[in-house]
């Protein structure tokens, strides 16, 4: 059976790892017989966002305990994670791949991402275990792969220039297809980033699975 | 166009909407090329519940705030629900249907149902279309429809008890099953009162939707 590490960013769109993505990226695991882990970092937010309102809240919250929601409480801190138990990584979206897992959100290409993050990403990298990311969690692939990774965030001007001066070759993609690097192991799909619906989502998401499954040795 | 009414308890399987199934619906309730609109009471949580560690969290939360996250924003009080405007109902389950939805985790057989749900159920009940109900949901069932309602909760001893003393006719149901009351026009099925997987899960959500789609006029 092979094992998926997934690497959650909260719970929430706005502040934390996006539900819907998340959950389809778990379905389309466990549908094709593969096993998943869920790994969180065990850090704050950078916030909580009132997702009714938009605006931020008093409160705040740790990325690895609000991760916990979506695993139905089976979530260990990143630092638990040993990449040779594993065969592939997957990294869903929303703002919190942005905003906990790196800074891309505040800082763009200037972006610096969390330690226990790439050290986890880089070691499946050089390991050459396959990894997908989806929606804006493939900001973090220019760092983690080097230049001239192959890559999409659908078809975002401003995102796609900032991951261009990261390194990485971005690729316009349509919301239900996903962009494949073979050199590098790595794919990635829109999803929210595009997506108008949760089904035209769930069709980059299960087309990403699929394509990370069948790359594991 | 079908319309579909959700009603969402918070966003997380111990405090709130089990956020499995909540997605789950939406996609099947999507891909079946119905629409849907979510809905939360505007009430604070019976608690929150940290996650990882199963202990109460000193800050409380709102359902109706909580319920944006599932619904990535899109997320309304159910005092604006109006019946007139929709064809269908669907309740996923997750501790919240019984926690914030209506006592029933406290209270069991003595229950009572928030009064602003009460009255968006018993109006989809009375108006004659179809509603599906999921997990622990079912335990709504009674109150709203009356003796010998027909329902499913799974295969919980004690709970088929306390829905039997509340005029319920509890009826035993595998994981990727469903039971349908013909007469009430409502749908059952165990989802995580049974499931060991989200696979498990997601067949028994999926009939439901698709026979409460089924069931509408």
């Amino acid at each position: 059976m092979k094992r998926v590490a997934v690497i959650l960013s909260g719970c929430g769109v706005f502040d934390g790892a996006e539900i819907h993505e998340s959950v389809l990226t778990l379905l389309h695991i466990a549908k094709a017989g593969a096993h998943y882990q869920c790994f969180a970092p065990d850090i704050d937010q950078l916030h909580t966002i009132n997702h009714l309102s938009g605006e931020v809240m008093a409160q705040n919250r740790n990325v690895l305990v609000e991760s916990a929601r979506i695993a139905r409480g089976e979530v260990k801190s990143l630092r638990e994670l040993n990449v040779a138990d594993f065969d592939a990584l997957l990294v869903p979206g929303g703002f919190g791949a942005a905003k906990n897992l790196c800074d891309f959100a505040l800082s763009g290409a200037n972006m610096v991402i969390h330690e226990d993050v790439f050290t986890v990403c880089h070691a499946f990298a050089q390991a050459g275990k396959p990894a997908g990311y989806a929606c804006i969690a493939p900001a973090l692939i220019p760092q983690v792969y080097g230049q001239g990774v192959q890559l999409t965030i659908g078809n975002d001007t401003d995102t796609a220039t900032a991951i261009e001066a990261m390194g990485g070759s971005h690729v316009t993609c349509l919301v239900d297809e996903i962009v494949i690097d073979e050199k590098h192991q790595v794919v990635s799909t829109p999803a929210y980033m595009l997506a108008q619906s949760i089904v035209e989502a769930n069709t980059g998401l299960e087309k990403l699975v699929n394509q990370v499954l069948k790359m594991c040795k």
